[in-house]
């Protein structure tokens, strides 16, 4: 007769530092906040092991205001003594902002809805000292209105394979409702807003490398239509260097 | 017959994040950004040794938004070759922001008129990873009116002993005047805003531990004016952490 056993589930969510982390997500004999949070939530609960569900992956160096996780429990825990207790053994670079218990068919993955991700840009001639690792740097005055523009385009429901990695499969769906996509300027810092019911593997920064070539003057925005049209990501679209992408939240 | 020793003297600003650094004096086996610079500046231009001297120290862990130094070079020098040359070699935590050529009777510490810090607090619950080391972090709310009441009594021409370290000499002149003493909040960040036509050691982070105290309730803001009169640093003035606290302006 099998033992029955019940667990818990807890929805976390999380903000990070990614610049020392190789990403999210567990691999071996790397530093990971996935792997940090396994390894503390696994001790705190005397288990043999407690896997953390998240919304999905960032890559090496991203950042994360907000992301959303899950994991199961084998026993009951006061959500702010659970909280607590993992920002007192946290490194700095990670912090849990919220934790909550949900119904056990709640899932991390499966059930988001949508996420937004914002991509900082200092537009200042010298980049701040303590801004250098949250945002990338470029000291040419960049073209807001044609990067706004250029945006219009990719805004809506649209196959992104232009806007992907080359590492995507050939047979991977690559529509997504990219909601949102607004440039904005404050002073020398310029933001760019991005939201869909999900993203391609680097879309987000493949989306903001091609628009800081159109902010620079390099390509005509109203070239974007084209680019997206011919569903095949080209040297034109640049991947955006890791340090100015935040996961900004994730909804459910 | 002695040669003629011509020299050029270049005014620099400054900004750097202090995280790694004994601060900005030259210490023997310290990284300090004094010392940075100098072994710089000495290598760019070949000569045995070359002094950088700023307007004054900033301590261990303290960042500035600008501080300004002048040096004196062997020979003349483009301004912006000399800018860019030394921020291509230059660790991304120290950032030449402008660099001009001044007359050699300048002096970057004696002819300061003024200073400007800011000493910037985090009053949110859980501070955020990518502002950990460029804040104060304080979870209970701080009433940043009882701040204001208690600065208020600071501002003007007074003898600050009170709101020194321990480490003054008895016969240093410790009478300042503090032009400004201001307390912002915008959101979960507060600002402390301090200017003055100088500052004694350790002043301005005396002043902000002082006034998270009267912020935490802990001091009636109104007791300010008889911690100033006693002329004497005692135990309730407490020197807040030095990574809230920015350099923010020099006067001449």
């Amino acid at each position: 007769m099998n033992e029955l056993k019940m667990s818990h589930r807890y929805l976390l969510k999380i903000a990070y530092d990614g610049t020392r982390f190789s990403g999210w997500q567990v691999q071996p004999k790397k530093q990971t906040i996935q792997g940090e949070l396994e390894q503390l939530i696994t001790k705190m609960m005397s288990a043999d092991f407690i896997r953390i569900e998240a919304s999905g992956r960032t890559d090496t160096g991203v950042h994360a205001r907000i992301q959303v996780a899950h994991v199961d429990l084998p026993r009951k825990i006061d959500p702010v003594y659970f909280l607590n207790g993992l920002n007192a053994q946290l490194p700095g670079d990670i912090r849990v902002k919220f934790i909550k218990k949900v119904s056990n068919r709640f899932h991390a993955r499966f059930d988001a809805k949508g996420k937004e991700y914002r991509y900082l840009i200092d537009n200042s001639k010298i980049l701040s000292p303590s801004l250098r690792k949250y945002r990338f740097h470029e000291h040419r005055k960049l073209n807001v209105l044609q990067m706004q523009n250029a945006a219009n385009f990719l805004v809506g429901h649209h196959d992104f394979a232009s806007f992907s990695s080359m590492r995507c499969f050939a047979n991977e769906d690559t529509v997504r409702d990219l909601t949102d996509l607004v440039v904005i300027r404050r002073g020398s810092q310029i933001v760019i807003q991005a939201k869909a019911n999900g993203f391609l593997y680097k879309m987000v920064r493949s989306i903001a490398g091609y628009l800081i070539e159109v902010g620079l003057g390099r390509f005509d925005s109203n070239g974007t239509k084209e680019i997206l049209d011919r569903k095949k990501r080209k040297a034109d679209v640049k991947t955006a260097q890791p340090q100015g992408l935040f996961l900004w939240n994730v909804f459910y």
